[in-house]
């Protein structure tokens, strides 16, 4: 395993404060301007709803929003393709204030699913949606539908062919990707805190698999009681350690973020063998970052850093 | 809010133990003795697994597919109604030896959704599968199917129809009901634990969606290293605590099984305002069962209670 995160440069951020990834795994090196250019730009986003008065919900909202329409992502478009070579998106959302959440998985058809969870959460009598039933209230919602096939970019319906190729001529699955699942997380001026997080999950993954993402304590927490996590990695590990309410449960005894992220990794490491990065920000300003692979995307602003700093290298 | 559960009679039972719930909330009068046969049947059965060398996984199998035959619990056959009249069941199954896991949501067409989320544990690199993927794989992995209408009985048909005109003709929502999710928890020779939980998710759900009981940490959780849980009650709130990892959290961080149930059924109360109980086992064999609704069907056993003990009442 390597080792753990050092901690970011700065470990605390004046609110209104925005920390958002855009994935932990492996780059390759031809990938690293596009993941940091990509992170920055919606941190950015997300802070300037922020200081506009936002809450912590709508600049989460709004980051993962742009990492979704960004194609670098595996999430909205861009996203990785199931072994059948269709997209299926997950996401969820929650929100610090009330501990309200929403979340969809197995979700087709839609450009932003991160919007769909956030629609679960405010306008249904559910937390968790998923297939058809999620689209059909999505559509009824008026969620902006997309043709599936529109969702498929041309560099991963290659690497799908390249893949199902292999399979087809039954070597092993391909090299580890990076999991580039996104998410964020934010405290807004009123001392409010958000979460929310959203992937195309597992490349050549079965239809119908969820990962971590949509699941509230596993892909994404937040509590102003303690603080709030979005998390990115092996879906299937981090599902088993609910990693994010993992996390913040430190928070809520004391941790610092960044301690509370390592630690959480740790756990992550230790009891799985999994791979996987988080990000936190506490109700007081404490950031924190931690990750067991090569590379995690990430960047963050707050009012004392408005310009993001955006790192992709430990 | 009523008062917390008082604690069950015996709070610690020798290996090996199971400890089986069929739902907490409002039973009707006339249901009672049907809802205690049956959990104490369950308790038995996954008990004989148990004293005949079974593991704590299988002893919990074998509980949850007795509970979701058995047409009085809101799970398998007897499944309460979509809003659309259909059967979709959520389950889920931990193993505490390896944090091995599998759960399946939505999930249409089979009769023991307990075996298709122990399947995908096994037999699938996935933890979570739902919808039209999840049944696929249930399948072709030969699990036994049932025509969807075979699982609705004449009584939860009769309760649709009442509460589909109550809503043609303007009416709120019928009367709260019992949340007959179903779970078991069982510690065995070996020292290892296990949960399952199984159900028809709330009453006229909207299609797709999904509550807390495949949701690891939420409807499920093992770990042998602390304790295993399965819970019941309103599923939103439930999901939005993570209530069974935060259970066994409590057991790891050295709180009797008991006292780990009580706390958790009063996080609940205080942060969602929902109702819920729980069921705990301890590594030790501690048991532990609150609930905050008026009623809870359960049944433990162990070498030295090898009769089920059962109860409903408080």
């Amino acid at each position: 395993m390597p080792p753990l995160a050092p901690g970011v440069i700065i470990c605390r951020a004046m609110p209104p404060a925005i920390v958002v990834h855009g994935g932990a795994g492996i780059y390759g090196d031809e990938a690293l301007p596009e993941a940091v250019a990509g992170v920055a730009a919606a941190a950015a986003a997300g802070f300037a709803r922020l200081r506009a008065g936002g809450s912590a919900v709508e600049g989460v909202l709004a980051a993962v929003r742009a990492l979704e329409d960004d194609l670098a992502f595996n999430a909205g478009t861009g996203a990785v393709l199931t072994s059948e070579g269709t997209v299926e998106h997950d996401a969820s959302l929650m929100d610090g204030r009330d501990l309200s959440a929403g979340a969809v998985g197995a979700l087709v058809g839609f450009k932003n699913p991160v919007a769909a969870a956030d629609e679960v959460r405010r306008a249904s009598p559910h937390v968790f949606m998923v297939g058809e039933g999620a689209a059909r209230f999505a559509r009824e919602r008026g969620l902006e539908q997309v043709d599936p096939a529109a969702l498929v970019t041309p560099k991963q319906r290659a690497k799908w062919l390249a893949e199902r190729e292999r399979r087809l001529a039954g070597l092993a699955a391909g090299a580890p990707l990076k999991h580039g699942t996104v998410g964020a997380v934010a405290l807004d001026a009123q001392g409010h805190v958000a979460a929310a997080t959203s992937t195309g999950g597992t490349f050549f993954k079965l239809p119908g698999r969820v990962g971590d993402s949509p699941v509230i304590g596993a892909g994404s927490y937040a509590d102003d009681a303690a603080g709030a996590a979005s998390a990115t990695g092996q879906g299937e590990a981090i599902l088993r350690v609910t990693l994010t309410r993992a996390a913040v449960d430190r928070m809520r005894a004391g941790a610092s973020a960044q301690r509370a992220a390592e630690d959480s990794i740790e756990e992550l490491s230790l009891r799985t063998g999994g791979e996987g990065g988080i990000i936190l920000v506490s109700p007081r300003g404490e950031l924190g970052i931690a990750f067991n692979t090569r590379r995690m995307s990430r960047a963050f602003c707050g009012l004392d850093h408005p310009t993001p700093v955006a790192l992709i290298e430990r």
